[in-house]
């Protein structure tokens, strides 16, 4: 049960969103940018993965499957393979780009501080843009607020991870800002 | 000097949103409903200490003296008061039930499930409502986005904290929905 009553019984972010639709709005188009807007050279999947990853990091179960059943439906990969890469990118048949950004990320969620020139310049040199950097730490920084608005609320969220598997193609068809109402 | 090339010298979350106006208005939608919307028993001075101390917990420069200011204004304290609530609010002139919510926000910086139900129950006895714990979780999560965001990527900020008491009146008129063009 959520620590505050929130008159549904709609799972993480949902409960919350359908709660306080007022902050909601902003939230759902912060996503909606982040995730899915198409002007972006980092793939829909290559953005849910940061997503998913830091919410892996952060621990926060309703956020890492709902995200990660969306980066394995644009990636077309299983559970175990997200599994395996939120476990161990370094290993995982990735681009060296892709993992340059995803230690950026896990230093993102340590703390803004915890991102060095060293980092930066490691990903540069894989080729990532200023632009795919910037997306990179806004990303893993929004992960860092959504997963500690579902956590921080005591939010409950389906154990089955198939729940949230099954859920990703109508999500990638019908995106964030309507996610409040379904 | 930022991780990347912004394009402008404006410090701060500031020279982010110039440069991504495009995440620029949802984030400022965001602040604007979470510290100014005037439909909350949350006072906005209330609301911008939350933030200020979610800020200096991560020790985000910018953020701290931006928000401190607004708080200050708002709850007509000075710098030196302000910096004692941020060193330890429990010996502040702060009611019992926004000592409560600091705890909350505390917990939330550090991880959303380090919220306690002793915590929530705390914070109820003393007279939060559902609404108000709601706000603070949220507003606490929601720094550790902007705090990330402008450490991350290495934003500069002004070092003379009077920069941020002289702008604060100007800023509580405005909003910040209008700051990414000022």
């Amino acid at each position: 049960m959520a620590h505050i009553e929130l008159g549904n019984d709609l799972p993480g972010i949902r409960g919350l969103m359908a709660y306080s639709p007022e902050t909601a709005e902003p939230l759902n188009a912060l996503a909606e940018m982040l995730l899915r807007n198409d002007d972006n050279s980092l793939s829909r999947g290559e953005r849910e993965l940061i997503g998913t990853y830091v919410s892996y990091l952060n621990d926060c179960f309703f956020c890492q499957n709902v995200h990660g059943a969306m980066a394995g439906y644009y990636l077309q990969c299983n559970t175990m393979q997200i599994d395996h890469i939120k476990q161990d990118f370094s290993s995982a048949p990735l681009s060296d780009k892709m993992k340059a950004l995803l230690s950026i990320a896990a230093s993102v969620q340590k703390g803004g501080k915890q991102v060095t020139t060293e980092q930066i310049d490691k990903a540069r040199a894989e080729g990532a843009t200023d632009r795919e950097i910037h997306d990179t730490v806004l990303i893993a920084a929004a992960f860092c607020m959504f997963n500690r608005y579902v956590d921080g609320l005591g939010t409950t969220a389906p154990l089955d991870r198939e729940f949230y598997v099954k859920r990703a193609p109508q999500r990638a068809l019908e995106g964030y800002q309507s996610s409040v109402f379904k």
